[in-house]
């Protein structure tokens, strides 16, 4: 098909096609003239997997650029795809103390204390502070096991007999799994407090 | 302080704070000339909330600017509230049928099929087969299952008996503990995965 198909099919404008061919998050087409390129369903799926990523999931392109590389070229093992997921861009330094202590609550202190997750979660607990919304130790702790349960499931599911599958569904699960627990979560709320305050 | 200390302190660049002053997010400050004025810690505190709402969480302007005006004005019942929390802008139909089925396992099923939280799953779960991502039925039940305990954690720890709290932990609460969630669920896999998987 030609640009304007994939367009239409994709549901994704034509300018932005061109933008991820230049940022190479699409492979080339198949050029029939010196302007014109022939695209198929493996650029659909592609597309679909950028705007999932984009949209759904909230990733920066970088970020995106990093899955997609690494899906194309899985890492070795899958602790060192592991690894690859929870890398996150640097970024300044904050306090870790209360994750290190809700960590410690909640038996997980064999997760190294430097590691890019526990990063994640310390900047995650100042952002609340800041915006002056606080959670109770015993709250936290019991959102920290049922999250628990959830990685579990996950790491559980990991189809660790085929090594590219499993490239596939640790990179793209965490971020495309994630708008799915928000939305569970979110259907949970309604659920809950129609039982619990009736209406 | 002026602008540019209201700047250097919370982190916020000058003309970010004035878009957001423009947009109304931000309430002004004591006009001490024609063409300055004077903030304070309530201007700091609410713009830590607004990049809260819109980095960490990730929520586009108009739906800020919903949450907050919820937050100085809030519904008059708690499950007003939820409801101002769960409304999302309409958006294109989608097929709702493998979330219905989903929620009917989980015995969620006196959620109204129409509203926008069972539509929010409908959206995350078809992104996720889009991209060429699939989880089995087992596996997606186990999650809402503890997604479910999130939701009912957080249910059962809002202040009731004090309105004004109550709508600040429903309205920001949904929004600034899903980075933390999502923080706890990443070094979740990392601490399962070492248990599982050796490392």
């Amino acid at each position: 098909m030609r640009i304007g198909e994939l367009s239409r099919t994709s549901r994704v404008p034509v300018a932005t096609i061109k933008y991820y061919l230049r940022e190479g998050l699409l492979h080339p087409g198949v050029l029939t003239s010196a302007t014109q390129a022939r695209y198929d369903d493996s650029h659909l799926q592609r597309l679909a997997l950028v705007r999932a990523l984009a949209d759904g999931a909230g990733l920066p392109l970088a970020r995106i650029r990093t899955v997609l590389a690494a899906v194309d070229h899985p890492p070795a093992t899958t602790l060192d795809l592991l690894a690859t997921v929870t890398e996150e861009p640097g970024g300044e330094e904050v306090d870790r103390s209360e994750a290190l202590a809700l960590l410690g609550r909640l038996g997980w202190d064999d997760v190294d204390p430097g590691s890019s997750s526990v990063l994640a979660l310390a900047r995650a607990l100042r952002s609340m502070h800041e915006a002056g919304f606080t959670l109770g130790e015993d709250h936290l702790l019991a959102l920290g096991r049922a999250m628990g349960t959830v990685a579990e499931v996950e790491v559980a599911g990991i189809p660790l007999e085929d090594p590219a599958a499993a490239a596939r569904y640790v990179l793209l699960g965490t971020a495309l799994v994630a708008p799915v627990l928000l939305a569970l979560r979110q259907v949970g709320h309604v659920h809950t407090s129609r039982k619990r305050l009736g209406g």
